[in-house]
């Protein structure tokens, strides 16, 4: 399997975040990608190589473009008014406020855009998420090339990332910019399965009133873990996009025979449902030994997850998402993909 | 000019808040009320009375219950979770997410209930802010036994929190939580003036169907400060309570003339709504000294402020908001309460 990366998401490298109620060094840090470029190169995974650069318009497919134009000028603004680190959000529309307003003032802006206190926007994030899009886009678009399936290699993740708000580590959602391109490259129908252990809320809300792209997300229940306020199982899709979402709640402490039955019925679902190409949101941070997390998934569960997907036998990109038991990561993250490989 | 006051204030005492990406120390500490508390006595502005317990009910008729449970029960909950320090949030619900769920994770809760990262909910917070709604209702029923006016010294401030929703230092609706109970008292019309450099948006949230309360706020332009996303001039009101609110945002640097000339708008609309009494929302960070406002009011000015409320001739209870020059709090809000009677 080919594996695209770019050093370049070493520059987004965020220094703290709320969590908590306290300041505490980000979890979401460089080395995970290089533990896991690492592992590539030790298990001998196949070729790596760089992003090719798609500019913004594939992101525009997926993101509004206001939000892109932010994200674009965030930090250099935050600069000017507050000083040169990361910027943090201060408030944010609840009832009785409104979002059809145009902020002047940085701290307005990251209120109107962003969905947590856990995402510093930093100096380099533009460039570091604008790289990781691009390997998105490359990965998606090796499949047209005849591969089955590709690695995108890439941080900060983007599932929880919306059409037009940032957070829980993610900016631009790679996974539905990489679904969209494989739609307008041709594929009539696309799914992205989300086995990351917090529920894919971006990905959820950018698909949900379309019939084309069906978002499958096996996720810790939302009752008792982030994002809280969506994931739940009567979100079904609405309009064009009603059947054409599926959100698998799990409980706290799940292992790896209840995580396996959950994939099969979604699996199933997707079989269903009968698609062109597969996009997988690939977080590991279903590990037991994850800090943030509480499932109780072992190394070699994730060997049997990627077993399980290729069953599937859809051209599949694996999209790089959570995970923050750092010195874990390389080799949860490619036993999926080694997994996947074996059983193909 | 009797003043209504209670120690219990000190009960809110919250460590840090999140401002400009960085944990500071709050700006809004216990200190503020002592302060005003001293200036009280030292000018002989009144008697000084402790507030009768009014119970829950009055709180009940602007604020949701379930808000008010969260809050009673917040802190024990975070505590259990987290441990014993203060809760701040760590994510809220944006478009794509719900706000019809009820999480049983306390960081969900906050999620739903908060507006901003600066409000520190502490161990003590809601045995203070019970006993600020007191000090409010006491203040508000001192009219009913034929006070022209009462001063209600109460802290944490409460304009910013909504039905629903604290945040901007605020937890209880301190003036709405009077403006209601005059209104319950007999009282056909009641008036809210905001004179907060902020914009009260939780009393206009609360009032914004109503007709029977006028809500005015001069505030610096949320186009450029705090809340950003409520407080504009085409908010009006809706419903029965379209045009009953009356925002008139001013530019950052506003000094005396351009201040005073707005208040005298903003009466004049008081005058032609007619009401039989007024709640002033009297923060004082209009200051130039404000350490988070950029407004440019010297101390004389709120003499002057306060002669020009005095001439609207109204009932009037004086209800303790803003105002951060910590040293400068009392003699600015206690020259409001004298350029009152002295003009009365």
């Amino acid at each position: 399997m080919i594996t695209v990366y770019s050093d370049d998401h070493r520059f987004h490298d965020g220094k703290v975040e709320l969590n908590d109620g306290k300041l505490v060094p980000c979890f979401e840090m460089p080395r995970r990608a290089e533990l896991v470029l690492a592992r590539v190169k030790a298990t001998g995974l196949g070729e790596i190589v760089p992003p090719k650069p798609h500019g913004l318009d594939p992101v525009r497919r997926v993101h509004r473009s206001d939000y892109i134009d932010f994200l674009s000028t965030a930090h250099d603004e935050w600069k000017a008014e507050h000083g040169d680190y990361d910027a943090l959000p201060l408030n944010w529309p609840v009832p009785g406020m409104r979002r059809d307003v145009r902020p002047q003032h940085i701290d307005g802006k990251i209120g109107l855009y962003c969905l947590d206190v856990g995402t510093p926007l930093t100096a380099g994030t533009f460039r570091a998420i604008t790289a990781g899009a691009d390997v998105a886009l490359t990965a998606a678009a090796l499949l047209g090339t005849g591969e089955r399936a590709a690695f995108a290699l890439t941080r900060p993740p983007g599932h929880h990332a919306t059409s037009a708000c940032y957070g829980g580590y993610c900016f631009f959602n790679n996974a539905a910019i990489a679904a969209q391109a494989l739609r307008d490259a041709g594929a009539a129908r696309v799914c992205v399965l989300d086995v990351d252990y917090h529920h894919g809320n971006g990905t959820q809300e950018i698909f949900y009133e379309r019939g084309d792209v069906l978002f499958v997300s096996l996720h810790s229940d939302p009752v008792h873990e982030y994002p809280y306020f969506c994931g739940f199982a009567d979100e079904t899709g609405a309009g064009a996009g009603e059947g054409a979402n599926l959100n698998i709640p799990l409980a706290w402490g799940t292992d790896a025979t209840q995580y396996v039955a959950a994939l099969d019925h979604a699996l199933a679902r997707i079989e269903a449902f009968g698609v062109d190409a597969l996009v997988v949101s690939l977080g590991v941070d279903t590990y037991k030994g994850d800090p943030i997390s509480r499932f109780a998934l072992d190394h070699d569960d994730f060997t049997a997850i990627g077993a399980r997907i290729a069953g599937a036998k859809h051209p599949t990109v694996f999209v790089m998402e959570g995970g923050y038991a750092v010195e874990a990561i390389g080799v949860n993250l490619v036993n999926v993909l080694q997994g996947f490989e074996a059983a193909d």
